[in-house]
């Protein structure tokens, strides 16, 4: 009897719900809600561009949409019915914690609190608590150096205790409203399962791992005499976490009567953990130790898996080593660059070359020979998340003559996100995490084939496409059908999930040995200008440039 | 009685005759004849863009005609006639050498030769000569020393001795046809005196000085020891040109009747000894010492001068210094940056930002306050001529974030020559010769009120803009009025004939505190990213990777 798992994909502006056949991984349906702007949805304010929020109700109403939207899609494909479905996956941004009252509630669904945005969803991409960010990351420096050394050394204005902290001490009365924070990636499980009590809400190591310093080697979530050194209101949150988290492989619960019937689906069908949306884009390109998952788009998330059977050195600069936040029994590992198709974006829409368009830039700089512009970037416009995690970065260009041409530079640009891309490869295997193959999911790599000769190229290694369009969405639901089980037409594990549901594109970008001659060269000059202006590694560094640019720029524009 | 001057100017493309009132500078007719381009005038070649020859024959034509026609113009100015015209000043490119016979005609007016580019003028930015510089400058630091120090350091390939070596070892069968080189600068002034012989050819300090290292202290031009060593032909050169050359106080001689008649001159006139644009450009601002002019084009030319009743050290990095090359019992000295204007065009014309003109990126960036992007440039998109004496050097650009505009960068382009200008009156002045004034002229002081501002902020000195939007003309014409003397109506000295003849426009741009303050900031940086990629001054200098990159490109290209 076939069987069918359902993919909730929840990111930055949409939430999208897949619907594929359990067997193969046919994707037969799929439906996107995009959230409104504006106070009832995304809250962005123009004053203060580090303010990003989102309201819960449109996670919950956006699912809602999404999923009956793609039922009735999959109405359509002969064989399907809303009760072959066995398993739904979630995954979401991050770090995005939720306020919730005791009973689990998002705050922001009561009558009296719809319209605080310090009790809605704190998105990923919320950067108010830069300030805070930097108090833990100096305590925990002095304090605590191992939680440091699990997420590459410093804690970011994203994630979780940041984003509290700053609340407590920026909305002290609402704060006292709060129970808990609970993570979206963790909150939507709870919501489909029907949960009642804060205290029942299962956690995912993937957040909890990633972002707010949560490990087994020290016992769980930070402990409260580090959280109260910081401020106690973080000790008493503490206490309404969970001991341990459960990894991947594991359920979050079942399917709530109420919410089967809202959705149109089986009660008491399997739900799966929550986990972010990149971990489970490895899981949808069919990840495994030695392959590393390139999500490709306005920015890029790396994801790879270590087995746990031997010890992991601590890799700097790495965003986190998280046991079993991607697959069982392996540590995840995540990486990242800042800014990728937003640089190409960016030069495209704001610079707006002679007005051409990605297509005819593309058509220009897929006919010049690599290193024959003379050119050479730095992909920093929007800092260097991995492996320098250091937003106080920017851009640079060097080469132009008066004969550099648009096509020129827009190569330069692609070819410097490549060699940012090569530094993270060798930041992993520098500390002993192999990188044999690459799968590249995401809107750039369907869509630019000279973008993925030249990663190919610079990389020296093959890269390969998911076939996939939606493969976050891909991986939740295979999420779903591990969670399942192979007795209700899922899996009992990752691997059999993976090998039958994903697959990669039959044409593959292979390494053209010329090219990568003139790419070795040139990344040893990307890496001479990355070590100098963004490290303190040597004696005649020149660490302070960019700093000083900035802060000159900071104070002209305050002055 | 009124007296009038012609002031004759060869650029690049086109002659300028202008005709100035004596007593005060009054510019009361000018003409402009355009060079034709191809085999009847210039010269260059699509396969190797380091060719540029003119024909000689639009030297001759086109002065003819533009004299005629500013002559005519001129008529209509109520006491004019043309016998009133008393002197002629000629400016020209340089080093533009002309092959001659032993009459000192050009060798490309005779029949038999007149379609050689080997045996027309050699255009000042003719490069094909790079690996005989290159021969020059080794020679001459092992076995004569000195003759670099006046010159910079390095033997450039746009000048003479390069482009006679070029010549001889390239087409020796019609370098046996040729009895000396002149420089055009010094065969305009013999052709109107109607001299029948080339040993009988004036040469003036300023074009020997400076491109073809002569020098009083060692004996004129360089020996012929030295010279035979390069090649046996070039001492035979040598055996034509003068023991001594021409201050430029002193007269080339009069106006012959032939000319004068050809013209609608007057027979006996004065012609003043011919110089180089930039120089007499110097003298149409009312060049002093303390007073640096620059020459604001697609390129910059800085002119300054030095009292010769001290001793002048030589100054590194500097095209040139010059006993009496620009004011008589002056050192002149001369530097540049190899693109100013150019490197504007270039990112109007060539990256096309949003298809804005130079206007509108002007009025965008005009807004911005100094630092206030956050970017930094160096302005070597075409090398750096003043101080490094380097072509193989590129832009750069830094600081570029994701929402940095095409106006900021235009105005970083800006700020980056400001930058290069500055470092070079630093030069200066590190060596002695202070700078208390500076004057410019040239397009883009007369039409660019923002980079004046940013010039005045950058160096912290007050911009003064010459009244004058034909400098290097009215320069010509102020030589003609002191070669022709004061009993003639003009004058017996440049003090007194620029003191009554040049003027500063009424608004100058006066340096803006705060503005300082920040560009002293950016300065700093400008200058380390400079000497970074510019020179080998320190143990951890980046020296190479502009080479490197130069290197690939090549190679890249040559594949």
């Amino acid at each position: 009897m076939s069987a069918y798992a359902l993919g909730l994909d929840f990111g930055t502006n949409s939430v999208r719900a897949l619907i594929v056949d359990a067997a193969n991984g046919n994707e037969i349906a799929t439906s996107v809600y995009n959230y409104r702007m504006g106070q009832a949805g995304v809250i962005i304010d123009a004053k203060d561009p580090n303010v990003a929020r989102q309201h819960p109700r449109e996670y919950v109403d956006g699912m809602t949409k999404a999923v009956k939207d793609a039922l009735a899609d999959a109405a359509k494909t002969s064989g399907f019915a809303p009760d072959k479905v066995i398993g739904i996956g979630v995954d979401t941004t991050g770090s995005t914690p939720i306020p919730v009252d005791e009973s689990g509630q998002a705050l922001a669904l009561l009558p009296e609190y719809e319209n605080e945005p310090a009790l809605m969803a704190w998105l990923w991409k919320d950067h108010t608590s830069h300030a805070e960010a930097a108090e833990i990351t100096k305590l925990a420096a002095k304090m605590r150096p191992q939680f440091l050394a699990k997420c590459g050394g410093i804690y970011s204005s994203e994630w979780f205790w940041a984003k509290i902290l700053h609340c407590a001490r920026t909305s002290p009365d609402l704060f006292e409203k709060i129970h808990s924070f609970v993570e979206h990636t963790d909150w939507m499980p709870a919501v489909l399962c029907g949960m009642k009590s804060a205290a029942d809400i299962p956690r995912g190591v993937c957040a909890a791992g990633h972002k707010a310093m949560y490990n087994p080697s020290w016992g769980g979530y930070p402990d409260e005499k580090f959280l109260s050194k910081l401020d106690p209101r973080l000790a008493r949150i503490r206490q309404t976490l969970p001991e341990s988290c459960q990894s991947i492989a594991q359920a979050a619960g079942q399917l709530c009567p109420e919410w089967a019937e809202r959705l149109g689906l089986p009660a008491g069908i399997a739900v799966g953990i929550g986990a972010f949306d990149a971990h489970l884009g490895g899981v949808g390109c069919g990840i495994g130790a030695g392959t590393l998952v390139k999500i490709m788009g306005t920015s890029t998330c790396d994801i790879l898996v270590a087995p746990m059977d031997r010890d992991l050195p601590d890799v700097p600069g790495i965003c986190g080593i998280v046991p079993e936040s991607v697959l069982p029994e392996h540590y995840g590992l995540e990486a990242g660059q800042s800014a990728v198709g937003d640089i190409f974006n960016w030069y495209v829409h704001s610079i707006k070359p002679d007005h051409m368009d990605h297509a005819s830039l593309t058509a220009g700089a897929e006919n010049l020979k690599p290193g024959a512009s003379g050119l050479l970037a730095l992909d920093w416009n929007n800092g260097n998340r991995t492996i320098l995690v250091d937003q106080r970065l920017t851009g640079l260009l060097m080469g132009t003559t008066l004969h550099t041409t648009p096509a020129e530079i827009f190569r330069a640009l692609v070819e410097a996100t490549a060699y940012g891309a090569r530094a993270i490869i060798e930041r992993f295997e520098e500390y002993g995490v192999k990188v044999e193959r690459i799968v590249c999911c995401g809107g750039i790599s369907a869509k630019n084939k000279m973008v993925m000769q030249i990663y190919a190229d610079v990389a020296n290694v093959p890269m390969e496409i998911s076939s996939s369009a939606q493969t976050c969405a891909l991986g939740s639901a295979i999420c779903g059908a591990v969670a399942a089980g192979k007795a209700n037409g899922g899996y009992d594990n990752y691997a059999d999930a993976m090998a039958a549901m994903t697959s990669t594109l039959p044409e593959r970008f292979e390494p053209i040995p010329e090219n990568v001659a003139v790419y070795e060269r040139l990344y040893q000059l990307y890496k001479r200008l990355h070590d100098l202006f963004g490290t303190k590694d040597y004696a005649a560094n020149q660490y302070d440039v960019m700093k000083e640019l900035l802060e000159i720029r900071d104070s002209a524009r305050n002055a």
